[in-house]
C-alpha cells in the first residue's frame, strides 16, 4: 500500500487545486483552421468543438487520435445485499473473467475503435460495507482504490474512456449524485439492470437510509465518495484526475461514471473541462446528473449496459471530429470559392 | 445512353414492384443470439436493433461490415440562378475536385471507418432546367440520372452512404418534400449553408413557385423528381434502390438525401426497409422529413454538410452495432449467471 500515490483525501484535494488547463496556443490555431476548412462555417455542428476541444488538451492545433485507452473497474458492494439488483454479487467477477477473455461488449467496442483495453478487478471478495449502517469505506479504503485509478491510466494514452462492473452500484451513484446535487432519493434512483415496481421503490428506500446513515459526511464531495460510492466508482474519479493531469481528454460513460465525475467537479468547479459525455444512458436519472455536469451527450441510444460501453461508441464520434478538422483541405489548398 | 439500366419511370416503378424482403431466417437467428449475450436484455438499446437488423438484410444471423461504400453524386440545378444559396454554382464542380483529391469531410470520415470513397460528377457544366419554369429535368434526364446512381453502387459492398453536392440543392429537396407530403413553402425550406431573412423567405417563394409551374406533374412520386429534382438526388435514389435491390443496408444522410430516399417511399410504401437514419440535420425541416419517414436518426450532433457526411459518421455506430452482436460472448460460453 505504500506505493499508493494517495494515502489521504487531503492529497487528492491538494491535486484538485493544481489542474492543468488547456493550451491556449493550440486552441486558437485550432479555432482558425476551423475557419478555412472547405465547409460553410459551423456546418459540422458539434464536431467542430469536439477537434477544437481535443486540440486544446492535446496541445496541437491539428491533433491525431492514436492511442485510446479504455479501462474499466470492478468492485462489489455490501449494499447489494439488500436487493438492489436484479442480478446477484457473483456476476462482478464472472464479467471481469469475461472481460479479460475479450467476450464483453465493451471489448468488441474498443477492438472497433482502436482502443487499448484494460480491466481492473479491486478486492471482489471484499465488498465495500452497506451504506445504509455507516460509510462503505475507510478513509485507506478510498484512498486505495482512488489510487488504482490513477494508476491505471497510460500515461501515452490520448484519449480516455472509463467504465465499470459492479452488481449495485447504481444504487451507489444514486445515493453519491443524491448527496451532491440534493433533490429527492427517488429522482436518482433507476432501474439499473432491470428493477422494477416495488423492487425499485425499496431501491429509493436504501438510497435515501444510505445519507441518513451517513448525514455528517455529506458536506465534502470526496466524503460523500467514501461514505455512497464503491472501489469502482472511486477508481473512475482517480482515473479521470490523473487523465486531467496528463492533459488527456475523458469521454464519459454512463449514470456510474459521471456519478464518479461529479464528486470532482463538486470538489472543484472545472475539474471536468478535459471530460465530454460519451452518451445518455436510459437509466432514468441520467440526463438529470448530465444537466448538473452541464454536459450534453454525443450519443443517445437508449444504451444502460455501462462497462464503458457509451464512451467506447463515441470513440467513433470523436475521431470522426479529429480526421475531419485534421485532415480537411483549407479553401485555399483546394482552390474552392468562400473561403 | 444505351447501356443505361433505365430508359423511362415506367422501368423504375418495375423495379420498385418487385423488392426483396429481409432473410427471416437471419433475423431469427440474430433475435436468438441476442437474446443469449453477456448483458442484461435490451441494455445495448438501439444497437440490438440495429445489428438484428442488419443481419437480416445481410442474410447472416452473425454479420461482420467489411466493404461500406460512400458514394457521392454531384449535380448543378437552374434554380440556383435565382440566388436561393450562399455559395456560387462553380462551387460543386471545385468541391468535386477537393473530393477527389481527398480533402473533404466526407473523405476524413470514409476513411476513418474503413469505407470506400467515389464521387460521381453529373453533367456539372449541364444544370438541370430552372424548375420554377417547368420541369427540371426530362424522363431522358432523370433516367439517366437515375441509372448513375443505380450503377455506381459496388455489388460487393455490404453497407451503402450515398450524399449529395450541388448548389442550390436544399432548395430542389424542399420541392420535392412539400410535393409528396403537403405543408406549406416555408414549412420544408430551411437555411441551406447559410441562408437568411428575407433571402430565405425568397427561397421559400421559389420553392412554392416550383410547385406551381408543375401542378400537373405532382401526384406521382417519380414525376415529382423528375420535375423538382436535381441529377444528385435522381442518383442518390437509384443507388438506394440499387442496394435494395442487392440486400445491401444504407445509412441514409440528411435532407436532401432523405428527399430523394422518401421519394422512393412515396413510390411504394417499405421501399426504405432496408435504410435507417444516420443523422438528424440542423437543416430546419430534416426533422420533419424523418418524421414522414419514420426514421428516428442515429446521431443529433447539429451537422449540415451534406457530402453523407452525417451517415459516415454514422458507420461507427453501426460497425460498434455489429461487432458487440457478432463479437460478443454468450452466458454459457462466458459462465456467466443470468442468461
Amino acid at each position: 500500500m505504500s506505493q499508493d500515490p494517495f494515502q489521504s483525501l487531503s492529497q487528492i484535494r491538494e491535486i484538485l487545486s493544481q489542474l492543468p488547463n488547456p493550451d491556449q496556443e493550440a486552441v486558437v490555431g485550432a479555432l482558425n483552421r476551423n475557419g478555412q476548412l472547405t465547409k460553410p462555417p459551423g456546418a459540422l455542428g458539434r464536431l467542430e468543438d469536439l477537434a477544437i476541444w481535443y486540440a486544446g488538451w492535446r496541445g496541437d492545433h491539428r491533433p491525431v487520435i492514436r492511442a485510446p485507452q479504455v479501462l474499466v473497474f470492478a468492485g462489489n458492494h455490501g449494499v447489494a445485499a439488500r436487493g438492489v439488483s436484479a442480478f446477484p454479487p457473483e456476476v462482478t467477477v464472472q464479467m471481469v473473467a469475461n472481460f479479460q477473455a475479450g467476450g464483453a461488449a465493451v471489448n468488441q467496442l474498443a477492438k472497433c475503435f482502436g482502443a487499448t483495453f484494460m480491466v481492473v478487478p479491486l478486492d471482489l471478495d471484499r465488498p465495500t460495507q452497506d451504506f445504509t449502517q455507516g460509510p462503505a469505506m475507510s478513509e485507506a479504503e478510498i484512498c486505495a482504490a482512488f489510487s488504482a485509478g490513477w494508476q491505471g491510466v497510460d500515461p501515452d494514452a490520448d484519449l480516455l474512456i472509463t467504465g465499470e462492473m459492479g452488481i449495485g452500484n447504481t444504487t451507489s451513484a444514486a445515493a453519491i449524485a443524491l448527496a451532491l446535487f440534493g433533490g429527492t432519493a427517488r429522482d436518482w434512483t433507476g432501474r439499473g439492470t432491470g428493477v422494477e415496481g416495488a423492487a425499485l421503490e425499496a431501491k429509493a428506500q436504501v438510497v435515501a437510509d444510505g445519507l441518513a446513515a451517513n448525514a455528517d459526511l455529506l458536506a465534502d464531495p470526496l466524503q460523500v465518495l467514501q461514505a455512497l460510492g464503491g472501489r469502482e466508482i472511486a477508481a473512475m474519479a482517480g482515473a479521470i484526475l490523473r487523465a486531467r493531469s496528463l492533459c488527456i481528454p475523458v469521454i464519459l460513460d454512463g449514470f456510474i461514471c459521471c456519478a464518479a465525475a461529479a464528486v470532482l467537479e463538486k470538489a472543484r468547479p472545472g475539474a471536468l473541462d478535459h471530460c465530454v459525455a460519451g452518451h445518455r444512458s436510459a437509466e432514468q436519472a441520467h440526463q438529470r446528473l448530465l444537466d448538473a455536469l452541464h454536459k450534453p451527450a454525443l450519443l443517445s441510444l437508449g444504451m444502460r449496459l455501462g462497462e464503458g460501453s457509451g464512451a467506447a461508441l463515441a470513440i467513433g464520434v470523436l475521431q470522426g471530429a479529429v480526421a475531419c478538422h485534421s485532415g480537411m483541405a483549407t479553401f485555399a489548398e483546394a482552390g474552392v470559392a468562400g473561403g
